[in-house]
């Protein structure tokens, strides 16, 4: 794997899982699932692929010193901190055109920071395959088999198989399609040739730029200068009064949806979530005899079946006589949810947000 | 009401409303229901009808601080301390030895501490009407008019109507019951002749002396025993020494099943509750318009209905789409269950107890 590098996308800062999440406490940087955080699941999942130093993080201020006692294995260099949030396509942009200047053969992995894969070794293999695609100039996205209709992720339809041998199969693809209906996904999960688009991108960083060249020019070029003052005196400067500027534009949206020679991997198996609702995350956590899930809490129950229990240090938590639900417990909020209603968190987000209790945010 | 005297039972040690309620802080010294304490709330009852230097306070050292604080109004030598719990049956019998011999014509009201009656002006008429009778040498039992097939209280048959004249109904004593099941709950309900026991009674102090003579006699000498030393330099010697070696033994079983004379007031309209449980204290606090009942706590909810939700200071509790829950949390334990099951509290309280979890009882 020489030649590759990761970008690892952490700058994020959702609530989905409040009241666990906060803005100022995004759920890569929480240890959700145990020990370690999902940021460092991230990094983990890369060792024995390539080594700390190829790896890049892209963050933003705030979060910044955290990641780097995180992953105190990558070197500081390789922290990039974005002045403030533009989208995913200037953070790629940036990220190829500084691998491309420190190696012109330069393969990078795009990776969310937040998402979860039990199955690593598989996911191994799949970017093994992907990279070898991936040097013969084509843009490979990563897609995630379904296992249910999900209205909550981008889906993308693949066409003809990829005539070049790899390791992996791999299709041309047909369409990228935005967030649809419950009867849509019904309809993309029976026709068996839609993968959900899981955000994670496979290409060599010249390939990348020259769609952007093609695809979005302005943001090209103004990447550009501060690419040229990188490495040099004015790069703080520079990367400070340009990027702020930048159009906000999406990877999928802005590059991928007309991109050429786009590529699908289809992945079954990695056992990945995206973690983005609570739901999600009960999902992919291992339940006990009872179907329940219980996470960092002191935990009895009588009669309790299929719910997911999340609370801290401790404290004792008892259900009697409960299904299907979500508890939460935080210092200063909880939240007791059921299971199939995960989603309407947001609400709850936009409801605190409108009042004055927007410091449980 | 001359010659009228209270005695408040303040000794219980329950856990019935755990996690709220704890071996160290059990219910009636709570702010359960808003700002005063059920203790509180059993004294303000009172108002109106007695003066406080005629209510008596018997209760355990552990509590009795917190009472007299609780109190103030109640002179500090009304309040009698248990050396240790030794059943109902001895402290009426002391209380009943202290007012005779503070009043030859004492009549006692025998009053928990832990109860929640909404309706006052009804309590004090009803309590009025049992003074008048018990002067006439009846032991007078409160009945509550049952409003559903409760499970969990003694119940009260009751014969021919008194037919001495009093503002209030009264009914001779048929019989005394245990706690039935349902299907015998159910039949006493249709058959419109129960009362549930309240543990509330009322009579003269030498009359149900006499009583103890009949059906206690060697529980009765050795209360004669600190009786002949209260009030002397001997008193706190006599009561420790003596009082443990007690047969501990309740007022209903020991004294009132077997007794002439007993009388039952059935009140209907009190909305009483024995608090018992956190289901019947749902019962009798009323509800917002989803039916919610919300204690102490900063509250915000999608469709959720018919749950009570009881929280401490500033924490912040969600609920989403949840019907029919009890949501109890304190600093250092949680509670989350179906109301229907609320009576399950007791076999948390047990499995805690035979843990090495005893810290949260």
């Amino acid at each position: 794997m020489d030649h590759t590098f990761a970008v690892i996308m952490a700058g994020g800062s959702g609530t989905r899982l409040w009241p666990v999440s906060r803005q100022k406490h995004p759920k890569h940087i929480l240890p959700l699932l145990g020990e370690r955080t999902l940021f460092q699941g991230t990094v983990d999942r890369l060792d024995g692929l390539l080594s700390p130093d190829h790896i890049l993080v892209v963050t933003a201020a705030g979060q910044a010193r955290i990641l780097k006692k995180q992953a105190p294995m990558i070197p500081a260099s390789n922290f990039l901190v974005e002045p403030e949030p533009r989208g995913t396509a200037a953070v790629v942009g940036l990220a190829g055109m500084v691998l491309r200047d420190r190696d012109p053969e330069a393969v990078m992995l795009v990776l969310p920071s937040d998402h979860f894969i039990r199955n690593r070794d598989l996911f191994q293999l799949v970017m093994r395959s992907a990279v070898e695609i991936a040097r013969k100039d084509y843009l490979v996205t990563l897609g995630i088999t379904p296992t249910f209709p999900a209205t909550g992720y981008g889906y993308i339809q693949r066409g003809k198989p990829l005539l070049e041998e790899a390791a992996y199969p791999a299709y041309r693809v047909r369409k990228f399609k935005e967030k649809p209906t419950t009867a849509q996904a019904r309809s993309m999960l029976s026709d068996g040739d839609h993968s959900w688009n899981s955000g994670m991108f496979i290409w060599r960083a010249d390939r990348i730029l020259e769609e952007f060249a093609h695809q979005l020019p302005e943001l090209k070029r103004a990447l550009e200068r501060i690419g040229s003052a990188w490495g040099t005196v004015h790069q703080k400067a520079v990367f400070e009064s340009v990027w702020p500027g930048l159009k906000t534009v999406t990877i999928d949206y802005g590059i991928m949806e007309h991109a050429e020679r786009v590529v699908v991997l289809p992945a079954g198996g990695l056992e990945w979530s995206d973690v983005g609702s609570w739901d999600s995350l009960f999902d992919v956590l291992i339940p006990d005899v009872d179907g329940n899930v219980v996470v960092n809490s002191h935990f009895m129950s009588l009669d309790t079946h299929n719910s997911l229990v999340y609370g801290g240090q401790e404290k004792l938590i008892v259900t009697i006589g409960v299904d299907d639900l979500i508890i939460i417990d935080t210092q200063d909020a909880m939240l007791v949810c059921r299971k199939d209603q995960a989603q309407q968190v947001r609400q709850v987000i936009s409801k605190l947000r409108n009042s004055d209790r927007n410091h449980y945010l």
